[in-house]
């Protein structure tokens, strides 16, 4: 069965590597992981915008093919996560197939959204207010997880984007829901 | 027809007279806006995650009853969009639904990143690449948008959440294509 592995790995200098230990951890457990770099796109001859958009193109034929998927929700530069990974954990419930999701960083959002403004009480210094349900990230992640009839897996590994501690455990928890369903 | 306003406004001070102004716009363009905090959620009793699930699951009721979304992409805590919306774009298009966004930043993605990071070159000073094709956000964010039809109006109003003059250009282009289309 085939999962989508969404996270901000693609960034690493080491992507490639990290994309096929991951794929090794999820074949461990049954599952085959498709990692956003797999398309092996031709970008030749294209502007950067068509490029950027052929990319687009290539990771939704992926999520279109995994029956679900496991993000990497460690915050990226600020107290959320990588865009581009919230994305895709919502076209991946708008399919109605199933978001599995691990953090690094054990913090709850609030804490982290404080921290990252400077601030201790319920709004920031524009006055915004500091989204406090005390869950891992904005609720509308969190809600994906549990519609999903899951919970984000977080530990604190300083958050590390490259620890796979954690994602080896989602995994494991993914092949139950995903492999123990289908037996 | 319906179209849900996804953004961070839910979070300003005045959240409410926000979401009542855009509902006013998409009006007068013939189109009905469904603001987030519409579902008029009574959540006295529920335990704080129970409230923030409890909202996530008004969010996506609306998102299913719309025809697609205005979503802004305005950056909001660090060199990205708000999370949330970031999640409600992934959603709309996993239905299949048009996603139209706007930005009150005028500057691409690359050189907010780099701005955030404090870096000039390739790469933040941990070697994690900032990724440039001369978009607004991260691909996934621009290539919801082209998938659309459409492409993320941007405006420079240095970066206000609640400036509602490219909002206003949006909801015109969005009422084009989705009344139009049916005309």
């Amino acid at each position: 069965m085939k999962i989508y592995l969404a996270g901000p790995e693609v960034f690493l200098p080491d992507a490639q590597e990290i994309g096929a230990a991951k794929k090794a951890i999820c074949a461990e457990y049954g599952l085959e992981g498709l990692f956003p770099l797999d398309g092996g796109l031709d970008l030749s001859g294209l502007t950067q915008r068509q490029s950027g958009l052929a990319i687009y193109e290539a990771n939704i034929a992926l999520i279109e093919a995994a029956a679900g998927c496991i993000a990497n929700v460690t915050p990226f530069r600020g107290p959320s996560l990588d865009a581009g990974t919230a994305y895709e954990i919502g076209h991946m419930r708008g399919l109605g197939k199933p978001v599995y999701a691990y953090s690094n960083d054990a913090r709850p959002f609030a804490a982290r959204t404080r921290h990252f403004c400077g601030v201790s009480g319920e709004r920031d210094n524009d006055g915004i207010l500091i989204e406090d349900f005390g869950l891992t990230d904005n609720l509308m992640i969190d809600g994906a997880a549990a519609r999903s009839g899951s919970a984000i897996i977080c530990a604190d590994k300083a958050g590390a984007l490259d620890d796979l501690a954690v994602f080896r455990a989602c995994a494991a928890h993914a092949a139950e829901m995903l492999l123990g369903a289908r037996a």
